[in-house]
């Protein structure tokens, strides 16, 4: 690897290249942390890419027809970073650079799309950015079907390195890709032979051109420092109609001390090497310093695009202004006006009609009346599309023969599904649901996570949501999984009772803007329950007294979901009784914790004893409204799971496991002594 | 297809094959529930399988030497079920097979490891049995250079089908397989085409023998219905060095009016139809028979292992006394009884030394003396070797170079890593442990909760466990996973305050025969708290009182991990404030609550406010020692993380979220009014 070389055969693009490697090392060391070497590496091709093709504005962040360009290798953050001050973001001044994972910077450890425009999305776990671009793909593809070329019209590019390709949700993505064939898609391989342990080949053979062939991909292997075959192989892979996978032979942190080895991964802060470094590119640049020439080239690439920018935005002006304001609409995730009324008439029919059904089915008729007036959704399941009852009439399959289609067969692949989805939503334009069993949000959990992170409202359409699931056994039934939503920030997990609960759920998942919502579903049948008519979205208050008691108030029953229709039956038994028993639903924790005190009052007083029923475990949350909210150790108690479930028919299973209307009874009874 | 030609090539075989699907057929519908195709598609292949080449004894049902075979299609568990009851397990009488999937029946949906010894692991959650199966096979090399082959030399084989093959994880496990070429494990693919909602091609394109061959795969393609073909392949698959697939074409369903389509994948309960499929298949076996003859040939292979097991036991009783001892230990998974005395003397040592180190490291140290002491450890890491400090000196690296290797660099596969581990904890001889970021438990988890539900003390050594991690931010930063942990049902969470409690969280994770541990890890430095050596495993109790109050006891802090050294800090201050404050060291939150009421009211007295200390969301089960146990809500306060974290030093971090010893005394100070 002759560094002198390079330098002469191509001495411009060598000093734009050295400005990120340079950079990088200035902000690592004054860091003391972070990873140096995979941007070293990947610099020529991040030089050509940004310099020749990608089409972006730096003045213009946020257009909508740019290029997306993600770094899924997130651990090099300061490719990006470096990438945005060079062209000219103005999110990011030289001092941002400095200030490289410091408290308070954007320029994170990890890149963090909530703190930076010119960050697509949030990366860091391996795997997720490779997997999040098939999504951005996917939506410029639906796009560009709606709103047509003129409007939508842009590639997707992605850096990936080896860790991304070891982690199995990148296969999910690259066989969706492959499948979809998603032509604007391009990945360049970061291939450098490299790990945190040692070389790829201590844990790694696979043969990744042939892989990647597998799945239905272009490939081309070039040299990764080569400006010449970055720029053919790009070229090449534009005209593709195939996803396009492109090799690039790099060496981690090129002309470092530490090039090739390990130790290149992460933080290289000797300050003689840096100086070395930095000698070897042949600059003489202090820290944090590059050329003012080099500087100016940079910003000339950061304005390459202004004019196609302009001239889309003069088009855009063009189109009519109904056209205008639905795509400034949906960009913006707003949702349609007609979505309340919509709503609130659909409830009304289903307070009058009270029918039984599964909220699965539910959430069906829901999307029944929703997906028509809403025609930036796609909804999807992971092979589960009649149980998850996803798919609405009118949709049309999304693939390559009908980009119009709103219909995603993601196949099994859960956590490719739910990366995907971020992708969308993170693209803008598209509001992505999708669904597959309650149980298997496990798959696909380190993207459920991001959604929080990155704060986009994708919906995850979750049923058979516990052991009313009944035979398929304990490794379908849901226990914990409540749990686990729940104590993710940023999330809405709702639960909701019957069909008008499940309508005010989507109403709150479709409006969000922020926060994404786990909505889980039965999959047995539930009676309706709110059979008197309102207006106003109780669910979204998280609970609310679904009937009062009659008598003196002894006993207060929280429920939620198919358990609110257990807890009703045992409020007449208790009332029969002479006991005043209260039913309070409550369908999402999340809200209800955001209420203020008042009204969290006026549902749970002080002084009557309180029942809690949940077919789930009660590490869900349940302490907080048993025994705060001024509950009391003593009068309080839980009627759910402790263990995992079994295999057996669900009504059995309510029995055995005692999630029934006579324990409550006898709960509640103990409990008033 | 035609079914007639089939019966006519090899009629005995049909025959044998043809009670496989008869009894699927008939328990399906008996049940009303399951799913009938993919035992009738695969039947052929099972009948050859275990016909001519599978190695056990149905007499001897844990022989230690048996051939594994692994369900990774586990929804077809009607498969295993009749090739138990036909060759005449004991524990499979026919009439567990008329109450498959019926309360307390031990056909569960799907196949449940702790309900009979010839189901090898759990399996239901698709791409979970082929991961299982590469641990399975990496025992079998390890075992067969420990004790040699007279004593283990077998195969593993796995049937997959497509929804396994989708499932990213079969991607980590396959390339894992491929680079540790575990030339005895054989994967059957059932490629018939069909999933859920449709044919594969829907969702999926991918060149399936490509893709193994890519990963370094021995790949056959064969009529899955042709006796002969399955024969030789078989053959050719147990020659070859490398893992092998053999790609199955079939018929999904075969016989009946639903095969070859979507709906031959679920219950095929209409009567007439089955009625149908048995005369399709030449036979007049009414519900749940089978012709006695082809029993008594099933019961034959049943019994075709018998003379090799036996001298097999043969072999094994002229082993040395301490060698049967030590092969019998390991696979009982009893601890050596050194074990003890080691931790014992380990802890005393580090109370005199009393090191400040961060608790990764002092595990480290702890493995250092246990694995010289316990030769039937395999730790690894998922390419975080010197993050997780998994690797002790000694231990050599397991590869196909040296199968006596006891580290496996997992690569950047954490749930491959996971699910390996739990194939080689089921296996038997092998205890594994292995390491990543406890955030990317997040990638694991799927793995994780069969861990506990099927019962085996698997190690989760998972560290950088909290905003100590510092500037790799919030997408390393775990703050929920805790709560996750906690939640699951039969899963110790166990985060160590130092290298004392570190070492008794070893103790009891290599002591526990059915329970995974996950052990919490800091990646920054904390002092030794433990400074008065005790014999006694304090950590086994769950919480204890690691500091008494002198004076009048008014303040509890509870804490773990490393914010019991901030509570300490708190205690000082508040102690120079003249306010008695006992504190809680509770590394284990389930170990404490199943100790006895007497214990938990010692060390969480009423009277006392408390506050409760942790680097996390209070979701992490926080309620019930601070609100429940006799706290009150008005007398108790939670100091930790409410949001996702921040990329900054880890010290401003604690800064930023509160979580110091001046806020903990604040809190105090406020709750004593």
């Amino acid at each position: 690897m002759d560094i002198a070389k390079l330098r002469e055969a191509h001495p411009d693009h060598w000093m734009r290249a050295a400005a990120i490697r340079t950079l990088t090392l200035d902000a690592v060391a004054g860091a003391n942390s972070g990873h140096s070497g995979m941007p070293m590496g990947m610099a020529d091709v991040a030089t050509v890419l940004f310099g020749k093709h990608l089409k972006f504005d730096a003045a213009a962040p946020t257009w909508p027809d740019r290029d997306r360009f993600i770094l899924s290798a997130g651990h090099g953050s300061m490719l990006i970073y470096s990438l945005l001050y060079l062209t000219g973001y103005k999110e990011m001044p030289i001092e941002e650079i400095k200030n490289f994972r410091q408290m308070g910077a954007k320029t994170a450890g990890h890149p963090e799309n909530f703190l930076l425009d010119g960050v697509e999305t949030t990366t860091g776990p391996l795997g997720q950015g490779i997997s999040n671009a098939v999504g951005f793909a996917m939506a410029e593809e639906a796009l560009r079907a709606r709103f047509g070329k003129k409007l939508q019209d842009h590639y997707t590019y992605v850096m990936a390195g080896d860790g991304c390709l070891m982690e199995g949700v990148s296969q999910e993505a690259i066989a969706l890709a492959g499948r979809q064939k998603l032509g604007k898609l391009v990945v360049f391989w970061d291939n450098n032979n490299i790990t945190i342990d040692g070389t790829v080949d201590i844990a790694d053979r696979t043969n990744q051109p042939m892989r990647f062939k597998a799945a239905g991909w272009h490939v081309q292997e070039i040299d990764g420092h080569d400006p010449e075959q970055i720029d053919a192989a790009i070229e090449a892979a534009k005209k593709s109609k195939k996803p396009s996978m492109i090799a690039c032979k790099t060496h981690i942190a090129l002309g470092h001390a530490a090039q090739d080895t390990s130790k290149g991964h992460g933080a290289l802060t000797d300050a003689d090497q840096l100086a070395a470094a930095k000698a070897a590119y042949g600059v003489d640049w202090g820290p944090y310093q590059v050329a003012a020439d080099v500087k100016a080239q940079w910003e000339e690439i950061g304005a390459r695009g202004r004019e196609e920018r302009t001239a889309w935005e003069a088009r855009f002006a063009e189109q009519s202004e109904r056209r205008q304001a639905e795509f400034n609409r949906v960009f913006a995730g707003e949702a349609p006006k007609k979505l309340s009324a919509t709503i609130k008439a659909f409830k009304k029919q289903i307070s009058e009609e009270q029918p039984k059904m599964a909220t699965r089915a539910s959430s069906q008729k829901v999307l029944e009346v929703v997906n028509p007036i809403m025609p930036e959704t796609i909804g999807g399941s992971a092979d589960l599309t009649g149980s998850n009852n996803t798919l609405t009439g009118d949709m049309g399959v999304f693939d390559e023969t009908n980009r119009k289609g709103r219909y995603v067969y993601y196949g099994i692949r859960e956590h490719g599904m739910a990366a995907a989805m971020n992708g969308m939503a993170l693209h803008g334009g598209i509001r992505p649901y999708a669904g597959t069993f309650f149980c298997f949000t496990d798959y696909a959990r380190p993207a459920m996570r991001l959604s929080a992170l990155m704060q986009i409202p994708v919906t995850y359409v979750m049923t058979h949501d516990s052991i009313g699931l009944g035979e398929d056994g304990p490794t379908h039934q849901p226990v914990e999984h409540l749990a686990i939503c729940r104590a993710t920030p940023n999330t809405m997990t709702i639960r909701p009772a019957d069909t008008v609960e499940t309508a005010e759920a989507w109403e709150i998942a479709l409006t969000s803007q922020k926060t994404p919502s786990v909505l889980v579903l039965t999959r047995q049948g539930v009676p309706t329950l709110r059979t008197e008519h309102k207006n106003t979205n109780l669910v979204s208050k998280g609970a609310y007294v679904l009937a009062e008691a009659e008598g003196k108030r002894e006993a207060i029953l929280i429920a939620t979901g198919s358990e609110v229709a257990i807890a009703m039956e045992a409020r007449k038994m208790l009332q029969d009784n002479g006991i005043g028993t209260r039913v309070v639903s409550m369908p999402c924790m999340e809200l209800f914790a955001e209420q203020d005190e008042a009204y969290r009052r006026k549902v749970l007083p002080a002084g009557p004893v309180r029942v809690g029923v949940e077919a789930a475990v009660r590490a869900g949350g349940w302490d907080r409204w048993l025994l705060g909210e001024r509950g009391r150790e003593a009068k309080q108690a839980f009627v759910g799971m402790t263990r995992f479930g079994a295999s057996a028919p669900a009504g059995e299973l309510y029995e055995k496991f005692g999630i029934t209307a006579d324990n409550i009874v006898a709960q509640v009874k103990a409990l008033l002594g």
